[in-house]
């Protein structure tokens, strides 16, 4: 017995209805189903929202797009990394709309038939995108149906370069008056309502991590993870736990080992410093998290409400978000969604 | 196009045939397949160990033991997070021998009927296993065909407790006439032959990891990862790269973007430190990793050799070894290997 991680997908369903009803109904709610929908399995993913309405979404890869036109066929997708010539006949297959991130890409494109595709901007990320100042000479046999950058810091909203990025975006999307325009991922549908546009791109909020930094999160969450506990022993006043010996127990203590470890997403950059939960109690994680093990300190909770061998200790949850699992590991929800492993057990509730 | 994992299944054989080697003929090489060997494929690496001659391995869960046992019918499947009746039938049915690691283990096994098992003592982990000084009233029922204990810090041969841990496990293997020895890991085997007993458990060696800190790598990597140029693009002296805009650029530069990703495991903890390599040239990672791109400066490779759109750039292979990019992400080649993502082309080779 492993680990479960619950995925509840009523809640991505509630998330993706509450941000249609901020961006309203002129504004389209574009899920991000890259990386496997962040880890979550992009086909319960997709068919949830398919069933509450979604109609076109982003992923990174051919490959993922290929993926999606099997669970929707009628969907409009956008595939963010480009159209790559290699790709041609599934391209037209599959009817994907290439978000065009370069002069390069555009004329392979072209060079392939052309047809609809998005163009991509760069207004400050210094990644993919067409540079602003960038000259387009030859736009023939495309049919620009989506205009769009993307934010560098959108969930900080005292940032100052939001404002700017906006005003960037508004002299781009000048040049193109009949084409839609794109802006905002989860963190800009709450920075304001001038960066809706036609269309807000989402990923974290829909997967309920919290798309604005230090701000109460409004999103349901969707993951609860929760493993078991294997043992528990005693450990002695010096006694050390884990590779390494990187802790030392300061007192007498009691200890739950339990399986899982950074094979399953639980980093080792937890080691000493992240924490499991046991009813409400914070089991903080002794030495180093090793590839399917990691030693929680259970000396604090009162004798007779311990955890038992086989009892389920949680990870993630009500008692901890994954943003302060994220933050323990030094990372963001993000990565924290997209290593969580394949030898959980994967319960999807609706 | 996204990135090419490459794993070499001859330089697999190598190394276990080394280690075979270096033990002698008396003692087995029992590799460690659990987390889908290291990450690297239960199926294709089970099939070249079997095909030289490894008879015995371990696992860390049940759901491991029944994928390595409709790979090879006969082979010794140790389970190293011990037995739970509720796999009883499992373990009847796949012949599994449960790592028995505490009181609760052994009488679960002995009241499924027992049989076959290897005891687990712990020796200064503090993780899984027997305490040393623990009473094992009955034994009835069990055969211990292993008794075995694990290495806190093997790699560094300079570690005071690794004698330490030596002298208690030949204290508790004394009690254990007629059962096999092992206590060894990948970094044991290396560390002297006092500790190879009957049995080495081997991991990271096997897979080309570096089993012996602070010395060159003796064992044949294994792994090479070559991820595409998505375009390339200058930025100026004062402009930012990535979310957050975490790095600037000093000078006017030119960077390539690639398809790879924190998603692919690239760690997001490569942001600003990590580099790829191009003909040997080294390419600084700039900026935050994201879920599926990373941006490196190529502004120093002379103009007329630099990559190209849809040229492969090194992570890992001879320029940048596993250890190398551990480092610069702050953890360990294990973690690296099992966080290879699922989205790469891979490619065996033997």
């Amino acid at each position: 017995m492993h680990g479960v991680l619950q995925i509840d997908l009523s809640a991505v369903q509630h998330n993706f209805r509450y941000l249609q009803n901020i961006v309203g109904p002129t504004c389209v709610v574009a899920p991000a189903l890259k990386a496997d929908a962040y880890g979550l399995g992009m086909r319960p993913i997709a068919e949830v929202l398919k069933s509450c309405g979604a109609k076109c979404y982003f992923v990174a890869l051919t490959q993922e797009a290929i993926e999606l036109r099997s669970i929707d066929a009628e969907a409009d997708i956008f595939v963010l990394h480009g159209f790559n010539s290699v790709y041609a006949d599934e391209y037209r297959r599959g009817r994907f709309i290439p978000v065009l991130n370069s002069r390069e890409q555009i004329s392979s494109y072209q060079v392939s038939g052309g047809g609809p595709c998005a163009l991509h901007f760069d207004t400050g990320m210094n990644r993919l995108g067409i540079s602003q100042g960038e000259v387009l000479e030859d736009l023939s046999g495309l049919d620009i149906i989506l205009v769009m950058s993307h934010f560098t810091s959108s969930e900080d909203h005292a940032f100052w370069g939001n404002q700017r990025q906006i005003d960037s975006f508004l002299e781009i999307a000048d040049k193109f008056p009949s084409s839609r325009k794109s802006l905002a991922n989860s963190g800009g549908i709450f920075l304001s309502g001038d960066c809706h546009f036609d269309m807000v791109r989402s990923g974290i909020a829909i997967y309920g991590g919290n798309p604005v930094l230090s701000e109460i999160n409004q999103m349901r969450s969707v993951v609860q993870l929760s493993v078991p506990v294997l043992q528990i022993h005693a450990a002695r006043r010096g006694d050390t736990a884990g590779y390494n010996c990187t802790y030392e127990f300061e007192k007498d203590s009691v200890v739950a080992v339990v399986s899982c470890g950074y094979a399953d997403g639980m980093f080792r950059s937890l080691s000493n410093s992240g924490a499991l939960y046991w009813n409400g109690y914070r089991l903080p994680i002794r030495g180093r998290v090793s590839m399917d093990l990691a030693i929680c300190d259970i000396t604090q909770v009162p004798e007779n409400c311990r955890p038992m061998i086989g009892d389920m200790l949680q990870v993630i949850g009500h008692h901890q978000s994954l943003e302060q699992i994220a933050s323990d590991a030094g990372t963001i929800s993000y990565e924290i969604l997209t290593s969580l492993g394949r030898r959980f057990h994967r319960s999807y509730i609706l």
